[in-house]
């Protein structure tokens, strides 16, 4: 499992008020922790505070790259400041995300090819968030089509079907994991799968449990990556003992503790 | 969920010692904890203790009935002890269990069907147990023409993948998941399947985490019943939240406790 760290959000308040406020330190230290707990990839996200999105994601990159060279994730929903802050990315990238339109699809396929970066592609148009498994495939289908006919790797396109949440839209958890199975079959060699996976429990009173139960289903299902909080550490034990049950990871007895220590 | 609650086993040293001094109370206790901890049906096995199996069985199952009216599993691996046993049972049965193998099939589904009992059948004969998904399905085929051709209703057949312990057979995990979700498939109304959990964390250090990531991707493969411990909370948590993921609980903030509150 590809574990992309999200917690370098300007949404939560104490990375927000570092960006506002250019503190290095915060950044960095969110960083490092998110590398030590397991983390693959780091997302990095301005949020909401930022005024100058371009520019705050830019500072973001060179504050993360400072203190690791693990990959990030240059997260905006707005192709113009993907296409500007990648140029003073030096760590492998992957770019989060695109939709299934094709403005999107346009401007952030070829970037991701130039600059060999990964590509999440949401299973969503201008139409919203579908309702069910057969538009979030023919949506990926799309994504999929169009990334063949650009000669854009399928292996670097990371398909996401959109998890809704369980208070919201409880019975389509299980198309979502439907979604997940079928999108890996969608061509040869398959596409890659992630989720934002805390999307599913808003307003649940343990979210971690409601987190982990979903991610491990979802991992059975195929998941490659998901979008998570590596200091959740019960999310990371469910996370590394499913990989133990799908044989992705050798079982000793200290398969955790090995598993950990793999990744540092 | 059907929730089998494996404590009552001859196995368990106090549980042993109970059948051999005929101590009542100890079974009761064991059988009522399991119940308020969301227990559906209470597997009884005397174990290797036990000197006369027939005498024994019955006076589980008469002990158990004095507590409680829920399901009993009549557990042994010899008929001609279930034959005997089940005759003093008040309660609703499920036969634990039958193989495969023609002269079992021959005495159980017959006494099931008589009996109005469930039956478990795992997919294992003679040879042992089988090592790929294909060999299982090919038994549990077997298992469900035979009782087709007895009149016996599918429905109330539990079909046994069998589980292997992680550290023995552990690229087996994932063909066991995919035998439930086929076994779902061989037939409509499609039989109900059941796995004996704890087999699977023999010699595992955190048994219980092993068991619940199984027990959830199990859950997703479309599994209907499972032999555990009850009392395990964390496993029932895990339980619980995987039904809800999968719309088979609806959502509320207390969930884990509607569960709980219901099956009391």
């Amino acid at each position: 499992m590809i574990i992309i760290g999200e917690l370098l959000n300007g949404m939560y308040k104490n990375v927000g008020k570092a960006i506002v406020e250019k503190d290095r330190s915060v950044i960095q230290r969110i960083a490092k922790a998110q590398v030590e707990a397991g983390a693959d990839v780091l997302d990095l996200n301005c949020g909401p505070v930022s005024k100058d999105q371009v520019s705050d994601l830019k500072w973001l990159i060179n504050a993360v790259e400072e203190v690791t060279d693990r990959a990030i994730a240059i997260d905006s929903s707005k192709p113009k400041v993907i296409e500007e802050a990648i140029k003073v990315a030096r760590n492998k990238t992957i770019i989060n995300s695109t939709t299934a339109d094709a403005e999107k699809l346009e401007i952030l396929v070829p970037l991701a090819k130039q600059h060999n970066s990964g590509l999440i592609a949401l299973s969503i148009n201008k139409k919203g968030i579908p309702q069910n498994k057969e538009q979030r495939l023919e949506l990926a289908a799309n994504i999929v089509a169009f990334c063949i006919e650009n000669d854009f790797p399928v292996t670097d396109l990371y398909l996401d079907p959109v998890v809704m949440p369980v208070d919201v839209a409880q019975a389509q958890l299980k198309e979502i994991l439907e979604s997940i199975r079928e999108f890996k079959l969608l061509c040869d060699p398959a596409p890659k799968t992630v989720v934002g996976l805390s999307n599913i429990s808003q307003g649940v009173v343990d979210r971690s449990l409601v987190n982990r139960t979903f991610l491990i289903m979802a991992q059975a299902a195929g998941l490659d990556a998901a979008i998570v909080d590596p200091l959740d550490e019960k999310l990371m034990d469910a996370m590394i003992t499913a990989e133990l049950v799908l044989n992705k990871q050798i079982y000793c007895k200290a398969y955790l503790e090995a598993y950990r220590k793999s990744k540092l």
